[in-house]
């Protein structure tokens, strides 16, 4: 299936000679012929790159008419000069469009602490601005325009009929890989034609972030320009929403982003497998989410699991110093469906068969269950190889 | 200067066959002739081995007379028949030195999982117990039977003459290192021949212990074993201390837990460098702490050091989401001296010789300077070599 965009939307994706090597696509446009409702979802980091600030300014909104995203240079640690040119970029799009300013979104990803070559992403933009086509290959392009150190570019879109109307959600991602000196920087565009409220489509937009995008790690670094957008131009519907549509539409957007957040972690710098970690029967969600990000972060179970080695001693400490009262007899522990740990203590398994199994699959299931509520979370990291070492240690002056 | 034990105090470690290769010291026995004040610093991580709850019952104490450790084993995650073999340990203990088993505390260090031989140990507790000395000799051999990955012991030394009497703190550590399926584990005993009070003695060790085993993080990984025990049973003391001297037992006792806090720093697994990380001007020594380890932790700053990379956005941006209310133009940063950041900006600096000098020297020092207080704090770490994901990623089943 190709990656139809949603109706009335057209992307586009240039090289514009940001990054060194030639003919490298580092430009990306996303653009809706009619005003759109939009929200965004930013780094929590105090210390943000300029296009975070201008961005987070302007939404949630019903008027955005497009998100420009360049790649290879990361306008953070900029200053106020970073902040012109965050808001210029912006200006040059709406120029191009024939809308205003505050109707345009950005996003930088790449080295920081440099200034944007601004002539570059000028003569870029009026270029990527023509080029804006509904085609899979400009949706194609408008991907690899914002990719760092990502091996392949991360799409995922969804349809469905509501009213007789197909809807669509569409997104794009890069991921979090982190070559010095680049920063660790996760950016996704969500596209739908469905028409949605700025209430709704910023509550929408949460709610799929915090199941997917925000249970994701690869080594806990929190960067300083991630940004998760959301755009709604109604061209596929003929009204307002009604509830079951609207449920339709967020359950589009929660499945998109969980498959672009995936995405982000299969493509995690060296890493040698795809580890999910489900973790079950707490009081309450944010319980569970932090079990599973301590035990998603702790770099003694991730190189367990580079290791083939099925040490549930790291995981169940892990889950000890989570912070999340609890007792040792709480804790039962599955390791790609093998019962390792129950009610608190080890149980006798094949302990060779789970490593052969490690060792024979990409994708490892770590299953924490407890007694004490109904709340739960689904959570993916990457082990820790001497690779990912190499790559984020290489650096030559 | 050889590491003199405080008086009336005898130490003493033997191979006892818990760990497989022949000779290997894997008992340490530490003993004051009359009963000791003893307080003691345990690990916070729920999931605690027996050793851990047997010991913290028993402290604050008046009465304690011995610590008895074995390496090789480490009696977590052991249930009910862990609790009686870590109480058992006591016993033996206390039937050679004739005391109550109540007088005598316990840690275990090593494979976790696993009951320990109570065979072997029944039998060496009988031996370790003869060869209780004074000797710096048997001091050292008390260092190297706790030790498990360590790859050298770590004793350290103070004395300080009060009142016409030379009164010593000596304290023996084994440090971070974790081979597959071992645990980190970190233990320390200090002993002084102060005469001190409960009350007292549990003060000075966690006013000492907050600034060394406390400000130190290999992988940020809470193991389930970790204790710190300070014995002090009056020997070079005629009556109780006054003010001034009780704040030159603490500096004492400060000084040694910080020796053996950057000792096992420097005898982090597979560390090319040691990072000493200082936070100075903040509202308070939470805050400061709180930066401090999310730097420390941080795998992107660990591994720019292990590339000589001075990248001050890996440590800005780690920073910044450290949870601290500040803002991006309150954080200036020294690397080993140089400035790189000032004030929320990056500064013009010769980046090549700060590469440089990071390479030649094992000793990093990252200083983080904001101007919202006097609170500080230093912090030690080590980098992230592709040797620490080997030997922590190193099984064969």
């Amino acid at each position: 299936m190709s990656n139809t965009l949603p109706q009335g939307f057209r992307t586009a994706g240039v090289s514009c000679g940001i990054k060194s090597a030639e003919d490298t696509l580092d430009l990306a446009l996303f653009e809706s012929a009619e005003a759109c409702v939009a929200a965004g979802v930013f780094t929590q980091n105090v210390v943000c790159g300029a296009p975070v600030k201008v961005s987070r300014s302007r939404v949630p909104s019903r008027s955005v008419r497009a998100i420009v995203i360049n790649s290879g240079n990361a306008n953070a640690c900029t200053g106020e000069r970073g902040d012109d040119d965050a808001r210029r970029m912006t200006s040059l799009v709406a120029d191009e469009l024939g809308c205003s300013e505050a109707d345009v979104l950005v996003c930088s990803t790449g080295v920081i602490g440099h200034f944007l070559p601004m002539e570059k992403i000028s003569t870029g933009i009026t270029r990527v601005a023509k080029e804006l086509d509904q085609t899979p290959e400009s949706f194609l392009a408008a991907a690899r325009g914002m990719m760092t150190t990502d091996t392949f570019p991360k799409q995922a879109k969804r349809e469905v009929v509501l009213a007789g109307r197909t809807v669509r959600v569409s997104g794009a991602a890069k991921g979090a890989a982190m070559i010095a000196p680049n920063m660790a920087t996760m950016l996704a565009v969500i596209m739908t034609d469905a028409a949605l409220e700025p209430d709704d489509t910023d509550a929408m937009l949460h709610h799929a972030v915090d199941d997917s995008f925000n249970c994701i790690s690869v080594e806990g670094h929190t960067s300083t320009s991630d940004t998760v957008i959301l755009m709604a131009n109604g061209a596929a519907s003929a009204g307002p929403l009604d509830d079951d549509a609207k449920q339709s539409v967020q359950s589009m957007v929660d499945e998109v982003c969980e498959e672009l957040a995936q995405a982000i972690i299969r493509d995690a710098e060296g890493a040698d497998h795809f580890i999910a970690i489900e973790v079950r029967g707490l009081k309450s969600r944010d319980d569970a989410h932090r079990i599973a990000k301590v035990v998603a972060d702790s770099p003694l179970v991730k190189t367990a699991i580079t290791g083939a080695d099925p040490n549930w001693g790291r995981i169940v400490s892990a889950v000890g110093y989570s912070g999340v009262e609890l007792r040792e007899s709480d804790i039962s522990l599955r390791i790609s469906g093998t019962l390792l740990y129950a009610s608190g203590s080890p149980v006798d398994y094949d302990e060779q068969a789970v490593s052969e199994s490690i060792k024979a699959s990409r994708d490892v299931l770590i299953e924490l269950d407890f007694p004490l509520g109904d709340a739960g979370v689904r959570f993916w990291t990457s082990d820790l190889t001497s690779e990912y070492v190499r790559l984020n240690s290489e650096y030559t002056t």
